[in-house]
């Protein structure tokens, strides 16, 4: 890890360390998968739970490797026009029945059980900050998810998370996934704002460029262990974001809630 | 008002008091001008206030129902092809900007008060008993708003309010307003639902009509102040809808939240 991302150097890359808040700033929206809720550990915890109770042979990491892998192709086959508008819960369901050769002991669950297993994208817990920033955010500002999952799994994982969010918005609103400009900017217009007046909140740098080339205001949440012990990618901030912050306590604090 | 409008009555149109929750309900999606918050007195009283404050003039009840007229012209007009998509915040907009003239005290205003007076439509009161009752509703099932608001604006009734819904859907999102078809399915797919999994919930008839001519459950609200002491529409059920219910607690009780 380069100088850059520790933690102090991230903090005085984000501005101030009193906090300068950006102007303007009416609503924040939030990436979900990673930056609010640690999709991965509650995915390996669940399948380890049913490989308990199924008695199935499942090497667990390695299947959530490849189960995760087919989000990337199947949002860029969409949004290059390969596929129709396709939904994540669609991409992950076609991958799920595409591994059954190569993780025979899912062979064993029905397909009630291997539906349920999908939806487990939905049953993912919160980083521990996430509920008490967003609460804490929401005073101050409209908060809402911009996710590249399906509207209703969004729901879905706000209930089952419970993140205060005041609405949720995905690219299913604009069929086109991020960083497509189309996904950002039906966000906007939904919001009534104008781009500068939004801030998209990420702990993915691709996502946070895509909306900074089209005006929004950018905040930066490191998430070092969302991939896992090993993750190399996104440890820090890659340009001077608007923000960078520890995490959504740190983002509300900086934001002035 | 007929014999059918008495609560009792209503009650019973219902179904069994003791409660019979109509099956396989997963959604519930709120009609909310009217259904959940009371927009005419809120409305009136922000006038009255305005009124002092200014020193104004203006027959405040004479002056929102011609305001308020504005509405189901200018979304027909949409409907039928007449204009282009056009948020009901332009509507209201245009339409205070066309009573200038025969509401000479409105002339007082600047553009930016004007501005302001106009987004009087998000700040509205929730009637009594709707927030315990989506509080309660929100336990089990997933609810929505279903307005022909701009969703912006619903945001805002949501948060001035304090309604603590899950999502935030309106007729922006289809750009189509309510009868026309399109605005309900666009929220019963954007839930991930079938049309019969999701109850529409409205004080008005002519909504439930729609909602169910599409395989929607329906629930009923009378709200029978929502026009003033005058009121002679919807004081009601018109129809043997799904559920009739004295208000959203009662609802909730019935749906066995």
């Amino acid at each position: 890890m380069s100088n850059l991302c520790s933690f102090r150097t991230v903090f005085k890359v984000g501005g101030d360390v009193m906090g300068r808040v950006p102007a303007g700033v009416r609503a924040l929206v939030f990436d979900t998968w990673g930056t609010v809720v640690d999709w991965r550990s509650s995915i390996l915890d669940e399948l380890g739970e049913l490989c308990d109770r199924k008695s199935l042979d499942l090497d667990r990491e390695r299947f959530l490797n490849d189960w995760s892998a087919a989000y990337k192709p199947g949002k860029e086959k969409v949004n290059n026009g390969q596929w129709p508008w396709t939904q994540v819960s669609e991409i992950y369901w076609c991958a799920l029945r595409g591994l059954l050769p190569k993780y025979t002991a899912l062979r064993e669950l029905t397909d009630s059980e291997l539906e349920h297993l999908n939806r487990a994208w939905t049953r993912t817990r919160p980083w521990r900050d996430s509920v008490q920033g967003l609460t804490r955010l929401k005073r101050k500002y409209v908060i809402s998810t911009l996710s590249n999952g399906d509207f209703a799994w969004l729901v879905g994982i706000a209930k089952f998370a419970g993140l205060p969010f005041d609405c949720i918005i995905t690219a299913e609103n604009a069929r086109r996934y991020k960083p497509e400009p189309a996904a950002y900017l039906t966000a906007v217009q939904l919001l009534g704002c104008s781009t500068n007046q939004v801030m998209m909140v990420a702990a993915h740098n691709y996502d946070l460029r895509a909306a900074r080339e089209l005006g929004m205001q950018t905040a930066f949440i490191p998430r070092p262990s969302e991939f896992g012990p090993d993750q190399t990618s996104d440890l820090c901030a890659e340009e001077s974001w608007d923000i960078v912050a520890r995490d959504l306590e740190d983002l509300a604090a900086q934001m002035g809630a």
